[in-house]
């Protein structure tokens, strides 16, 4: 139970060090100072740094896929609702993740070896799942023709935008992600897009 | 003539360097070898890395800032058409601008002191514009009635979404942002958004 919380404590010290200094910008030396935990026990459960960029962005990927296969394996239901549900989960995922959310989709956005592995395992993942959804939506006359690919690129930038850009929203639009009112007039905005876009007239 | 080539040669080094391992993971040595210039003229052109930074960011701004008022200061025309002007205009400025425009986009979601100076001149600028397109629209019955904060939010990351994640785009969907179907088949797809989600039918 100790390991668990000593554990807990480094990710916490990392994403919050991270998000202010960046990866490159922050040692080990401060993560371990910050978690309040011997510098030895970073190593210990993680392999360093880059152990532990790779832990945080492989548990924020796993518990995403999972939320949207979820969405997407309810077979009472029609492809629209199953995307609006999909939005709806990811939307209430990255809320409840949200220093690590946005620390993982900048990361995503740097231009390195480890990046492009976690790329073409869960971002291909995220894609074909999606992919198949529009399909399977434009099939059933649910969703009208239209490029899937940018379809997919589409709906996954409506989903993750606001938490890719958190002070975009505060500073400019005065908006918090944590308010009540923005949770529901977003979902309602995408959802709209969903209607009025992707659905078929 | 010869400052000129060197405070180029500097911004080339710097921007390429900045992509590769973030600014944080950057020295100025490394800029100015890559530059193949003397150490001396980074501080001597730009104050050092931090005043690279702000060149790099406020010089991308001001060319983006002109393209989006260029294209909404169109008289002749309708509110839609001012709109699919910006975006053509603002594709094409990142286009011709592709290594930086993904370097200032990222460095953007970084929560520091001079993102929030630079969010509050530029990024509020550009939503004003946006916004004021938005409500011109709406108000000559051209757009439908929206959330206008979402709708700015929403047209904006459909216009940088490729050049922030263009690793993204060509390892999973195979698209390289210089293929010149690329660029005709986006611009045809955020048209059809813009048609079909913001004009009132």
């Amino acid at each position: 139970m100790k390991g668990l919380k000593t554990k807990q404590k480094v990710i916490e010290a990392a994403i919050s060090l991270f998000n202010v200094k960046g990866y490159d910008g922050t040692s080990v030396r401060e993560i371990a100072k910050t978690a309040e935990v011997n510098i030895a026990l970073v190593s210990y459960y993680f392999g360093g740094k880059k152990g532990l960029l790779e832990h945080l962005l492989a548990s924020f990927y796993e518990g995403y896929l999972k939320e949207l296969s979820d969405a997407l394996n309810n077979e009472d239901t029609d492809a629209a609702t199953c995307l609006k549900d999909a939005v709806f989960r990811l939307l209430k995922y990255q809320e409840n993740h949200d220093y690590l959310s946005r620390f993982v989709h900048r990361e995503m956005t740097i231009d390195t070896m480890l990046v492009r592995e976690v790329m073409t395992t869960y971002l291909m993942k995220e894609k074909y799942l999606l992919e198949q959804l529009l399909e399977i939506g434009i099939e059933d006359g649910i969703f009208k023709e239209m490029q899937v690919d940018f379809g997919v690129m589409h709906i996954r930038n409506l989903i993750i935008m606001p938490f890719l850009h958190p002070q975009y929203m505060r500073e400019n639009f005065y908006i918090n992600l944590e308010d009540e009112s923005f949770k529901n007039d977003y979902f309602n905005y995408v959802s709209d897009v969903i209607e009025t876009y992707f659905c078929r007239k």
